[in-house]
């Protein structure tokens, strides 16, 4: 008897896409489902295997469901939780996957037509440039951390029940506040993304065949979808914000001390990234 | 027969052993001996195969060369230069593998001990964040690019000759001023390793769990050596800093945008990003 009945995808990209292989490839479904809005990229999500199912009409898609993944970008997330919600039975749980916290769970709590104790916020940490549900693999989730993020209204069986599921993904779960997940990821994840940005855009094209690993590496997720990280840094702006001025006085302290040929201050700072930097190995 | 009868390798780290490895795959020299100050560095450069013989004698070693390659750090490239330049036959070349090269090439050409003619700078743009011949490879050279700088005063077969030397390792050459490689390199890789360590740096070793692809790649060359990067920053300094004040600029531009909520703006700033990033490919 696998583990749940139906599983329902909405959005089947990258992650939406690899949950729904490695939902499959690890018989935990009876049957997974894939709801979106274009036939076309539904059908290339079952012709990956991703799903075994699809449709477009959404009520019809989450009905039957035991729990429902809200995998859209982020300024749609709320929006189809909440209609998510409403609809599914009462046993049933809905999670997301969005890389922001705060305004999706505070807008599903504030809505006079969600069922909000049904959903609790999730955010798997295994995201990359890629995008669409060709490059999705069933084992993007394992040995990977989703974070959990229930408010003081969530029930406990909520959280938990929606933890197992991440852990018989095989990914490791941790559990906060939306908002300490907003603060801990703009340092973690949206402000490199605006970084790499700057970086390439700040780049001559001429000079690229000059770019080396360093370059390569450092700028590898601008390559990510614009219309993706605009909608997150619109929902995670002030803590953003307030990270990349920490990163600009960062950078302007250094100017002052390469400008001063401070090299002991800046050989400091380069030892400091080095060890941070070595403690995440890889 | 061989192309070259004898190349000498200053400092057999990375870039040194896998020139070394390379040399030896390809059977281009009758003879690879590597140079450098500890003998149990030479002893595992010996084992690793990157060399045939090795010496702590610097005269001895490069005495009877046809090719010496300097890869030592690049604040003692220029010392080992002129140093090598003096001691060569005739007919033999000295070249460089540094990370800059307008004060490399200035201090050989005003040095009133070195013979100028027999030397022209290379840079390989193959490094990573590793270092040391343990982590050498045959290939680190292939499909690279070797930029190679003659001055004004570079004899036209000195830079041909070396030009070849790359060649025949598998890299493609381009032949820039000094002047002009360390603008480009500035902006192409000692800039995306100064904002790699100072992002690094801002990170709270605590948030590390919640580190995915996008903080590793983007840091991930933090985790080089601080000390030859400190004298990298210091040999190009003045491109460095304007280069970094360009990124400031750009990043404080972002900061207004998030501020105002100027998503059109910074839609256009992460497309046009994208767009470059690309055009590199992986």
């Amino acid at each position: 008897m696998p583990a749940y009945r139906t599983v329902a995808i909405v959005g089947v990209g990258l992650i939406g896409g690899s949950i729904g292989l490695a939902l499959r490839q690890r018989k935990l479904a009876g049957s997974v489902i894939g709801i979106g809005r274009r036939q076309t990229s539904l059908d290339k999500a079952i012709a990956c295997g991703a799903i075994d199912h699809s449709t477009t009409d959404f009520e019809s898609g989450v009905a039957g469901a035991d729990i429902v993944i809200v995998a859209t970008p982020v300024d749609s997330v709320a929006d189809d939780v909440c209609r998510a919600t409403a609809i599914v039975d009462e046993a049933a749980l809905v999670t997301d996957v969005g890389s922001t916290k705060g305004a999706i769970c505070s807008a599903v709590e504030s809505s006079p037509t969600a069922v909000a104790e049904r959903f609790v916020g999730s955010h798997p940490l295994a995201g990359n440039h890629r995008s669409g549900p060709e490059h999705a693999t069933a084992d993007l989730l394992e040995g990977k951390t989703v974070v959990v993020t229930p408010t003081p209204k969530t029930p406990g069986p909520t959280t938990e029940r929606i933890a197992q599921f991440w852990e018989a993904l095989g990914a490791q779960v941790q559990r906060m506040s939306p908002e300490q997940h907003d603060q801990a990821l703009a340092v973690t994840s949206h402000l490199p993304h605006l970084v790499a940005s700057a970086l390439a855009a700040c780049t001559p094209p001429e000079w690229l065949p000059l770019a080396a690993t360093g370059w390569a590496d450092t700028t590898r997720i601008a390559a990510a979808d614009p219309e993706l990280w605009t909608a997150i840094f619109s929902q995670n702006k002030q803590a953003v914000s307030e990270t990349l001025a920490g990163l600009i006085e960062q950078l302007t302290k250094l100017q002052t001390e390469l400008n001063e040929e401070n090299w002991t201050q800046i050989h400091d700072t380069l030892q400091q990234a080095k060890r941070i930097r070595d403690a995440l190995g890889n």
